[in-house]
């Protein structure tokens, strides 16, 4: 395939939907339609269907397996319809969120297991791992401060579990991060947005010179 | 768990359908609400929003593995919310296909691969195999024979295609047999009915004596 696969990973408060938003309009403006911004469920109707079932309040039964396998089965169709043909065609792909998102969420935040859950979504991705992950981190507690910004009062208890999660989150993206370092590239989120973005671009560029 | 897990499988036209309901309604009368006869998707409303993304005539594009995902997302539900509650209440489950369906239809029949599909599987069931698998052979040209009985006329591409599909799943069946013998056994679905039903009585008698 002659394009470009790059993941933007991290958990949330770590500002990557505006890190992706000022890169994509940056990178947009010099390849056009060469770049193709996506995430999933990306907008084909069996990913769509599936995510509206994950998302319906009334499916509180919802075992964690069988989120995780609907999540898998998302990416799977996204990965046929939209990533795989616009690799094909030579463009760069910047997604938002991809397996090792599912390997953190899913197998470390809601305890189904790391292991288990890379596992399963080999299946999902046969083989197609990005070929740059961008893994934007930052520290839970500072994560989920941004989150909250605009809520007052004390923490609760259902804030302790929240942060006790998102430390899962962390610690399994940075077991990733050392355990996939050629693939997987780390960005320290704390500092100051334009701080971040020019680091990005200097990760990005180490990999493709003369991409921005 | 108390309860005995028993699955039924085979190609289509072994006539498990119609072994299931005699032996359902016999068991029944024995056992009364102590039976639970169940298939996939089940009856749960999370399971049947999944089976209504499969067979949606609309999506044509959807990819083997998609499928093979989806099907294992709705079994993992039907597990949780029906199969297990089922074994925890002592109930004899007797179950029209489970995990063996997916590794011959979609791993060999589909050709995604056998080996893939049962570790994709493995993630769903979380080790919840059958106490025992009824398995009901017959030949791949004898089944389609049964299921076209009504239909006339002379052979073409697509039933020799449909022949091959076939006969790959049943080759997978045996090979699943071979693989796991103490689970899964195999009776000669190609004799009568009724010599049929007295052979899976027999079979499950020598697993659980008295049951009948």
């Amino acid at each position: 395939m002659a394009g470009k696969f790059i993941s933007f990973e991290g958990p949330d408060g770590a500002g990557k939907t505006s890190v992706i938003k000022i890169l994509g309009d940056e990178l947009q403006a010099k390849l056009g339609n060469q770049l193709m911004l996506t995430r999933e469920p990306g907008g084909n109707s069996i990913s769509e269907a599936i995510r509206q079932i994950i998302l319906d309040p009334k499916n509180t039964q919802m075992d964690a397996r069988t989120e995780a396998l609907l999540y898998a089965a998302a990416r799977r169709q996204h990965l046929v319809e939209q990533i795989i043909p616009a690799l094909d065609r030579g463009q760069v792909v910047l997604c938002d969120r991809y397996v090792d998102s599912s390997i953190a969420y899913q197998g470390a935040g809601r305890e189904i297991g790391e292991r288990e859950v890379w596992n399963m979504n080999q299946f999902a991705i046969d083989g197609l791992e990005p070929d740059l992950t961008i893994y934007l981190d930052i520290k839970s507690e500072e994560g989920i401060r941004r989150i909250m910004e605009h809520r007052t009062g004390e923490i609760n208890r259902l804030d302790v579990e929240q942060l006790e999660f998102h430390q899962r989150v962390r610690q399994s993206y940075l077991h990733l991060q050392r355990a996939y370092p050629q693939r997987i590239k780390l960005i320290d989120a704390s500092q100051p947005l334009d701080v971040v973005i020019s680091m990005v671009k200097k990760t990005i560029l180490q990999k493709y010179p003369n991409l921005f």
